[in-house]
C-alpha cells in the first residue's frame, strides 16, 4: 500500500519546487490525495484530505500546522518541508504526536553558500566598485589607482559568523582559496570537523581581523543586533560585511551610519523589515550591494528543495532512516 | 657563490609583485645587482648591470628582451617573468641562447579563474539584475517575477572555451557545483584529465547548450573573432558570455548588436581595443558588467606572482628543476 500524500503550500510555488520528474516520482511512491495543494486547513474539503494524509509536503506559503491541525490529521506520520526552515510553520506539538519532520535546510544552504562565495570574491577585488569607477572615468585613471591598493583574494582573511549549514558550506567552498578563514560560533567546540578548515575565535577578534565578515547565524533573541555600532566600529578599513542570513542580526541604523562614512562596504540580501523603506540609503549608497532576498533558492534552485524531499520520502516509504530529520531539541537554534 | 640577480620591470609595479618578505628572500638567495629595476636596456648603467646578470626578473613594464639585449647579457641563465605571459616580452633567440625562461602564468590564472567562478554564480542567478530591479521597483514586484524564471545555479550548463591554465582552474573550481560543464579546446584529447570533469564538445554545441559561455582561449590569428555574429546567435535566450581572456576573441560590434536586443548578457573584463571608445554601449548597457581588466592579479594578488617566481629562483639556485619553465614550442599557443 502506497502512503497517502498531500501538499500544503502556495500553489504558485509548488510547480517551481516540484518539477515534473519530481511529481511523477512522488506519484509512483505515494497516493497523492489532491491535485491542488491545501492552502487553508479550516476548509472542509481540506479537512477531509488531512484526515487521510500520512505524508504532508509543506513549503513556502504553507498555513501554520497548529495543535488543531495535528488533531485533524490522525494518520499523519511525516511532514516533509520543502523549504529552508520549518521553525515558523509548526507547533512543537507535532513532535509530541510522534510525527517525523524533515526539511530542505541542507538544499537551501547550497545557493546561499554559493552566492556568499561569489560575493566574497568580488568584495575582496572591489569588482563592482571597479565597474562603477570605469563608467565614470573611462581613461581608467581611478581604476589603476584602485588596483594598487591592498585589495584582492590572496592571503586575506574571511570571517564566518555561525557554523550553520550555510556557514559550514561556505567554509568548505573557501578551501581552494588562499584565505585565512576565521569562525565564530558559541556552540562549536575545538574538536569539531570545521576547525580543520577555520580558526575558531571570538566575535570581536573575527571582526577586527577579517577583510570580509559574512553572517550565517540564526535569528534569535540572543542574536538580535549582534552586529551593532560597536562591532561595526571594529571592522577594518575597506572591509565588507555580507548579510545573507537575517536582517535582525544587524542594527541597520548603525550600519547605514557606518556605510555613509564610506569606511566599509556591505552586501545585503536581507533587511529588517524585509523590504526597507523606499528612501533607505541601502538602495543607493555606492558601497552597498542590496538585493531582494535572492541568495537562497531562486528559479531552478527551487527544484533542489523538492528533489531533496522526494529522496526523503523515498527513504521514509522504504522504512529507511531520514537524512534530514529535524530534532525538536535543536529547533530553537535553527535560523 | 650566490647568483647575480637584476630586476627589469616597472618600478611602480615591482613593490606590489615582490613584497618585503619576497625581496628579503631573494636577497638571501642572490646578490641583487641594483636596487632600482632596470627600465631601459640601452642605458649605459643598465648595460653594465646586464653584463653581470645571471637571473633577470621581469614583469609588467619590462622593456623587450631583444637579440641585442641577449647579446649584452652573456652570463644570463634564467629569465623569471613575474607576470601572466612572457610571449610579448622576448625574442625567441632567448631560447637558442640556452636561457631558461619561467613565468607566473599559473599564479596569474588563479585570480582570473576565481573571478570567473564568481561571475558564473552571479550571472546564473541574475544577481546584479536583481540589484538594479530592486533599486527601480522597491515593492519587489519585478524581482518576484524574475525569481520565477528559469535562473539559478542548479542543473545548469557552463561552457568553458579553452583548456588553458585558467580554463582548467575554472573547471576545477566548478566541481562542487551542480553544473554540467562543457569544454571546447581543439588541442584537448579525450583521455585528458580534464575530461573527467567536463564534456568535450565542439564550439557550436558548447554555445548552443550553455547557460554561461566563458572564454579562456589564447589570442592568436586563428582565434580572432572566434565569437562572431553567427556564434552569438547560437547562444540560448538569457545566457551570459564571460570574457576575461582577450578582447580580440570576440567580434565586439556583433556582440554589442546582440546585447542591444537584450536577449543575452555579458561580463566583459577585456575589450579590443583595451579601453573601449568613451561612447561604447558596453559602458552603459544594463545587461553588461564591464570592468577594466581586473580579473587578473590586482592589489595583494600581485604578490602571488612574485612569490611563485621566488620559489622558482630557489629551485634554480639549488639546481633543481623549474616547475613553470616555458617550452619554446608551446610559446605560440600561449595567451
Amino acid at each position: 500500500m502506497r502512503p497517502k500524500l498531500a501538499f500544503a503550500m502556495s500553489p504558485g510555488k509548488t510547480r517551481f519546487v516540484f518539477d515534473e520528474a519530481a511529481l511523477s516520482r512522488l506519484g509512483e511512491l505515494c497516493e497523492v490525495l489532491s491535485d491542488e495543494p491545501l492552502h487553508d486547513f479550516t476548509d472542509a474539503a481540506a479537512r477531509a484530505v488531512l484526515h487521510d494524509t500520512e505524508i504532508l509536503v509543506t513549503g513556502w506559503g504553507c498555513p501554520f500546522i497548529s495543535r488543531e491541525v495535528v488533531a485533524a490529521a490522525p494518520r499523519l506520520k511525516l511532514i516533509a518541508h520543502a523549504a529552508g526552515t520549518v521553525k515558523y510553520h509548526l507547533d512543537p506539538v507535532v513532535f509530541e504526536a510522534g510525527i517525523a519532520v524533515t526539511n530542505a535546510v541542507a538544499a537551501n544552504a547550497v545557493p546561499v553558500a554559493e552566492y556568499t562565495l561569489a560575493m566574497i570574491i568580488l568584495a575582496n577585488k572591489q569588482a563592482l566598485q571597479f565597474r562603477d569607477l570605469y563608467r565614470e572615468d573611462r581613461t581608467r585613471g581611478t581604476s589603476y589607482a584602485l588596483m594598487d591598493t591592498p585589495i584582492g583574494n590572496y592571503r586575506r582573511t574571511v570571517g564566518i559568523v555561525g557554523a550553520s549549514h550555510i556557514g559550514r558550506r561556505v567554509v568548505e567552498l573557501l578551501r581552494p582559496f588562499d584565505f585565512t578563514v576565521l569562525l565564530y560560533d558559541p556552540h562549536v567546540r575545538p574538536g569539531d570537523e570545521i576547525c580543520r578548515h577555520a580558526e575558531l575565535v571570538d566575535l570581536d577578534e573575527l571582526i577586527a581581523r577579517s577583510d570580509v565578515v559574512s553572517l550565517h547565524a540564526p535569528s534569535l533573541p540572543s542574536t538580535r543586533h549582534m552586529i551593532g555600532r560597536r562591532e561595526l566600529g571594529l571592522m577594518r578599513n575597506g572591509a565588507t560585511l555580507i548579510n545573507t542570513a537575517r536582517g535582525a542580526l544587524v542594527d541597520e541604523a548603525a550600519l547605514v551610519a557606518e556605510l555613509e562614512t564610506g569606511r566599509v562596504s556591505a552586501v545585503i540580501d536581507v533587511t529588517d523589515p524585509e523590504i526597507p523603506a523606499p528612501d533607505s540609503p541601502l538602495f543607493t549608497l555606492p558601497n552597498v550591494v542590496l538585493t531582494p532576498h535572492i541568495a537562497g533558492a531562486v528559479g531552478s534552485e527551487r527544484s533542489r528543495l523538492g528533489n531533496l524531499m522526494v529522496e526523503e520520502i523515498e527513504r521514509f516509504a522504504a522504512g529507511r532512516p531520514l537524512h534530514h530529520q529535524v530534532q525538536p531539541s535543536l529547533l530553537l537554534q535553527l535560523a
